[in-house]
C-alpha cells in the first residue's frame, strides 16, 4: 500500500471515457452504432505530437497499463514494469495511451454494455470484433487525442498483433512497431486450447446463452477452467517445475478428489476463481475469437511479405526462449516476411525462464533492450 | 468389416474374467475386500511357462489390446500394430496377456461396480488405486495363470509407469522391463493439465459427487472437456498443424460462438463426444490420480538409481521426439538413472510426427526397433 510512490512511477492515474457516436463498420458485417473507450494515458505529448506511443492489451488486459488509480491499490497497473520514468518506455520522452478494448470488460463498450436496440446488456449478441476492428477504433481514438502519427504501436501476444495490424492498415500513422511474444497467426494447437476454454465456458449452465448478467449469476465453474487451461500455457514446463515441482499442499497425500494435493493444483484453482470473479465470460470469448481470427496473410494466400508491403513503419520484434504458446519459432516466422518484404526489423530472442508470460516480466536483458530500442526513436 | 482377418492378426479374442476373493491392501490405505480383472490373451503359453508378456495399458486404455471380438468390429484393439503374427511382440513367439486395470470402466472391478458394503455403485467411493496398486493386482492375475516370471512387461504412457514398477515391485518376475513414452514421475504441467480434467468433471453439475450413475446422468460436459484438454497434449503442435492447421469447417467465416470455424475444433468436439459416451467419469479421476501420485523415487529421496538398486530385469527405454507430454528429456532421465545403476538398459529415441500418440502408431522406425528388441529375448 505506498502511499509514496516508487520515484520510477507515473504515479496516480485517472482513467478517462472517449464516446465515438460514428457508426464503427466491423470485419463481421455487422456494424457498432456507437460506442466508448476507456483510456489512460502517462507523459506529455509534445508541442509537434511526434512522442506518442500506443500501448495495445493481450488477452485478458486492459487500459490500466501503468502507475495507480489510488493510494490504496496493492498493484500497479499491468505493464508498469515497463512504463514510467526511466522504464524501457519512458515518460520522460513519451506520451502513453494505453485503452480497453472494444468487447472488453474493464469500461469500454463490450457485452456488459447496454444494446440501444434492445435496452438490455449486448451479453453474446455483442459482434464478433477482430484485431482489425480494434486498430480502427484506436485509429480514431487517436483522432480525438490529435495524434496523426505514433512514434510508436506496442504490444505483447495479442496486444503484438494489434501493433502489426497497424502497420498494414495505418501504413502511415505509425513509426514503429513493436511485436512482443507474438505469432503472425494461431496455430492449430493455439486454436485448439482456445475452443477449449469456449466450450468450458459455452457449456456451463450459469451461461445461459450468455445472457447470464440479466439472471444474476456468472458462469463461475466454465471461467474458471478456461483460466486454469489458458494459465498453463503462459508458463513454461521448467518455470512450472521451478515453482512448484511436486511440492505437495499438505505433509502426507490425501488420496481423494476434493483435497488438494499438489501445489500446483492449489496455485490453479486460486487463478480460475480469482480470474472468475472479475473477468466477463462473453468477453473471454471475444477475446479468443479474436486471436483465431487473426490472420493478416489469409488474403495474400498466406504470403506473409505480401502483406507487409506498404508497410513503412520500422519493426522490432521480440520473443523469450521458453514461450511455448508463441515460441520463438513463431517470431522468427515474422522477421522472415519483413526481411524478404525489404523492412527494417530488429529481432531479439530473450533468454527467459517464465514462457509467454516473460513478457510481462521485468527481466534485465529484457527491459535493456526493450529500453534500448525505445530511446533511439527520433522524436 | 473384416469377415476375414488380416493374416497379421490374432483374429478373434474372447475376454475372460478372475476372480478375486483374496483382499487387496491399497497404497491408500484403504482394502479391497475382493475384485475381478477382465483379460485376454494372444497366442500360446508354452511348456515351461517362459513366453509370458503382460501389456500395461495408459488413461483410457483396456484390456482389448489385439485382434476382433466379433467379425462386426470395424476396429482391431488398440495396440493391434503392435501384437500379432509377426508383429513387435509376435504371437508366434510369445503369449500376451493384456488386461484391465482395477478401477477402469471396462469389466474390471471399478467405480461403477457394486460396493458389497452398501449394495450401490462404487462411484466416486471407489477407493484410489495406484501403479503400485495395479502391479500387486497383475502379480496375483499372474499367479492364477501360473506365470511366474514374465518373459518382458511392456506398456506406453501411464502403461510404462506399470511395467517401470514391475521391475521395482517384484524383481525377480519379469526378465524385461519396456517403458515407451513414458516418464520416471509427472511434472508439475503434466499434474496441471491433469487437474484441469478432474475440476471440469468436478464441477460438471451432472457429477453428483461422483454418483451420478444412480441419477441416471452422465457428466458429459466435463467428460467431454477433459478429454479435449488432454488430447491437445497427445499430440503435437506440428501433427495438429499439418493435419488441420488452419483449415475451415465451412468456406467462409461464421464470426459466431456457436458454429465450428475451424476443422480442429471439430475434430476435438467429435473427440470429446465420443469419449464421454464411453469412458466412466469416475474412472478417469482414478486414472489421472494414479499419474499424478506416480513417483517410485519420492521414498529414496529422489534418487532414482537408488530406487532401481533391486531390479534385475534388463529395460527398453523409447520416447518419441515430437512428444511434449512425456518428452524424450524425460525417458533420459529413466535412463541415466538406470545407468548409474550399472544395469542393462536400452534407449531408443524415435524420429516422429506425432507426439504422445506416436506411441500408438505404426511408424516403421519404431516398428522395427520394438521388433529387434522383442525377438531377441531368449525364451
Amino acid at each position: 500500500m505506498p502511499t509514496v510512490f516508487p520515484h520510477d512511477s507515473v504515479g496516480l492515474v485517472t482513467p478517462q471515457m472517449a464516446h465515438f457516436s460514428e457508426p464503427l463498420p466491423l470485419a463481421c458485417g455487422r456494424t457498432l452504432p456507437a460506442y466508448e473507450l476507456i483510456y489512460e494515458t502517462y507523459g506529455q505529448l509534445n508541442a509537434e505530437h511526434s512522442n506518442a506511443v500506443l500501448i495495445c492489451h493481450a488477452l485478458s488486459g486492459h487500459h490500466h497499463a501503468a502507475g495507480y488509480h489510488s493510494s490504496e491499490d496493492r498493484k500497479p497497473g499491468w505493464w508498469d514494469s515497463c512504463i514510467g520514468p526511466g522504464k524501457p518506455i519512458d515518460t520522460n520522452r513519451f506520451f502513453v495511451v494505453s485503452l480497453n478494448n472494444l468487447g472488453g470488460c474493464n469500461g469500454s463498450t463490450g457485452p456488459a454494455s447496454i444494446d440501444p436496440e434492445t435496452g438490455q446488456p449486448w451479453g453474446a449478441n455483442f459482434p464478433v470484433v477482430t484485431v482489425e476492428d480494434w486498430v480502427n477504433s484506436q485509429a480514431r481514438l487517436a483522432d480525438r487525442l490529435g495524434i496523426t502519427q505514433w512514434a510508436a504501436v506496442v504490444g505483447g501476444s495479442l496486444g503484438g498483433m494489434q501493433a502489426l495490424q497497424w502497420s498494414i492498415s495505418y501504413p502511415e500513422r505509425l513509426r514503429h512497431c513493436m511485436a512482443i511474444a507474438s505469432a503472425p497467426k494461431l496455430s492449430a494447437q493455439n486454436i485448439a486450447f482456445n475452443e477449449v476454454a469456449r466450450q468450458a465456458i459455452l457449456t456451463d449452465p450459469d451461461f445461459h446463452d450468455g445472457a447470464f448478467q440479466s439472471r444474476g449469476v456468472i458462469p463461475k465453474r466454465g471461467l474458471m477452467l478456461a483460466r486454469m487451461v489458458g494459465h498453463i500455457t503462459y508458463l513454461s514446463d521448467d518455470s512450472m517445475g521451478e515453482k512448484f515441482g511436486r511440492g505437495l499442499k499438505n505433509e502426507k497425500l490425501n488420496y481423494d478428489f476434493h483435497n488438494v494435493e499438489f501445489q500446483v493444483e492449489s496455485y490453479l484453482r486460486y487463478q480460475g476463481e480469482e480470474f472468475s470473479g472479475r473477468f466477463d465470460a462473453n468477453t473471454y470469448l471475444l477475446m479468443t475469437k479474436a486471436l483465431d481470427y487473426f490472420d493478416p496473410a489469409a488474403r495474400d494466400n498466406d504470403d506473409l511479405a505480401k502483406t507487409f508491403a506498404e508497410a513503412s513503419a520500422k519493426f522490432c520484434v521480440m520473443s523469450f526462449t521458453t514461450d511455448w504458446r508463441f515460441s520463438p519459432a513463431r517470431s522468427r516466422e515474422l522477421v522472415d516476411a519483413l526481411m524478404a518484404a525489404r523492412k527494417d526489423v530488429t529481432y531479439l530472442e530473450i533468454d527467459a525462464p517464465q514462457g509467454h508470460d516473460a513478457f510481462l516480466i521485468p527481466n534485465p536483458r529484457y527491459m535493456q533492450a526493450f529500453g534500448n530500442y525505445m530511446n533511439r526513436i527520433a522524436l
